[in-house]
């Protein structure tokens, strides 16, 4: 599918379905049976509640598991916002090609499919301090290439990204979103400090200046960046193609925000992998309403929060299918 | 090996020997090499560590991952302290064996070895309202059999329990260690509310005042259980064995505690699963200076969240041995 106009993504994002509530019921009536007092698996039952509601089946699903890792190039990365040079987005996108990264252990160890998406590294966002970083035809082509991303019948999809500089596009598009002061959104990053902070924070500060736009999809395409684009249409197309998700740190979950701010309801069908040490991520998280599975201080990106919280997803689907229920196992359960 | 008196106990306990420091800076050698932003990792990076640290081994070694949980009966349940009859240890116990429990999933999921001690069911401990639970010799039988439990050349070993009325010794147990007041140490445990959590409440303050003891070891045969005697066995035996554990919940972590109170330095190789819905728990850990990896209102025990962070474990260890160096990838690092 191709979205050609943001008009024409305005009306998909309205027609997305709400959670399947026969699989929600069905799930929610096997849980008590199992052999534990009520509710004390805890959020691993969340877990479970949420991919029923979202595949909308039940039992759930963990066969096909998709990792898509979306690269960029940032014009911003020209005023030295990123404590690494712009050419990293391209060596550590050959890494993944290669498997030596981070996310490709994790994908090794937890069972998924890594695809990863280069969109024209060559070709840079303009510097969006001056102007937007994207035009309407540049952002929806970065969209479309997630939206395809995201493949049919696929049982849960992670999302991450790679390129240097997006902490600053990310803290930029929380500003424009959710309001504030630059500062509020803006951190150390792979790790810059000093004069380097006050640099980036002051770009973050410019770049709304110029881009004073209110209209969700236009705060994308000025003060995002190809990646960025890219993890709005997988989210798009995963919540159409009834796939769950869960977000990494904050450039993923700043990028999924938007959709947000179109609609509260949109990211309904997405977990959130970590709380990342980026200390916007947590502040965007209160914004959105939710609550990270994991809180390990992690700042890579690469979708590796949310690779890291796959264990938790396979122990959760495990428990509900495997346990026996009382009546099963013949143990008392003083509640029936 | 075996344990005859307190004495010998405390002898053993003193001949602990600290972390390797030979295998921790070969570990720390490498991890800045790695294709990312030093520390961006985060905790999965203090994990390997642990692991090196307490295996005395670089690289880290996951092949033999044991699960060892332990049962018993406890005197005061008979109070009618918990939401469920003293039945249900032996009939979880049983579910344990059939392999119809959450631990047992927990373990096929992560490839734990799970083992089972139930310690004298139908010999329930003494009602610690009225004197102490156990016998230094009872007390001494238990830990011995968590001594025996873990197994020789074990890579990691993750402790779990299961006995109504557990939560309430565990209440007791903290209360006599670290002071405060019942009500500070006292929760919910499987369920309890009203004039239960109230009746769980004296039951823990009247434990203290019959077992006034100020002697760690006293204190654990005064107001733990079988079970919580062999989890101090099995975390003193995979410290003599190198072998890093990881600690499940509330009544996990207070039987630890009586070590601690032995010496400050020795629960160093516990890692700590989770956190707890039970209050106590996020409060005893306070005390150890332990800060959980995982934090999802679980309250199940058996070992149930100490297994759910088996995942980050795996994550850690794939992420430090399998990715590629700056140099082998040929990445920029600007910090070299």
């Amino acid at each position: 599918m191709t979205v050609e106009s943001f008009p024409d993504l305005y009306r998909l994002i309205s027609g997305f379905r709400a959670e399947d509530q026969a699989a929600m019921a069905a799930c929610a009536a096997r849980e008590p049976k199992l052999t534990k007092p009520a509710g004390s698996l805890g959020r691993l039952e969340e877990i479970t509640l949420h991919l029923c509601s979202w595949q909308g089946r039940h039992p759930p699903r963990l066969e096909r598991l998709q990792a898509c890792v979306f690269a960029g190039n940032h014009g911003v990365a020209a005023l030295g916002v990123s404590a690494f040079p712009a050419a990293v987005t391209e060596q550590m996108v050959l890494n993944f090609q290669h498997g030596g990264a981070a996310i490709n252990q994790l994908c090794r160890t937890f069972g998924l499919d890594l695809s990863v998406d280069d969109i024209e590294l060559d070709r840079p966002t303009a510097d969006f301090t001056k102007g937007p970083a994207m035009s309407e035809a540049e952002c929806l082509e970065a969209f479309n290439i997630g939206f395809d991303s995201v493949e049919e019948d696929g049982d849960l999809v992670i999302l991450g990204e790679m390129g240097i500089g997006n902490t600053t596009s990310a803290a930029a598009l929380c500003l424009a979103l959710f309001g504030g002061e630059a500062e509020d959104w803006t951190g150390r990053g792979t790790g810059v400090g000093g004069d380097q902070l006050k640099k980036k924070i002051e770009a973050v500060r410019q770049g709304r200046a110029a881009n004073p736009t209110e209209d969700p999809l236009m705060i994308l395409a000025a003060l995002g960046g190809r990646e960025l684009a890219a993890i709005a249409g997988a989210v798009t197309s995963a919540r159409l193609k009834r796939i769950p998700v869960i977000l990494d740190g904050y450039v993923c979950t700043a990028a999924a925000a938007v959709l947000h701010a179109v609609r509260k309801d949109a990211l309904d069908h997405c977990l959130i992998g970590h709380v990342s040490a980026e200390p916007g991520h947590r502040r965007l998280l209160d914004k959105l309403g939710k609550r990270p599975l994991l809180d390990l201080d992690m700042r890579l990106g690469e979708g590796s929060g949310a690779a890291a919280a796959i264990g938790l997803v396979k122990a959760a689907v495990a428990c509900h299918l495997g346990m026996a229920t009382f009546g099963e196992a013949g143990v008392s359960n003083k509640a029936h």
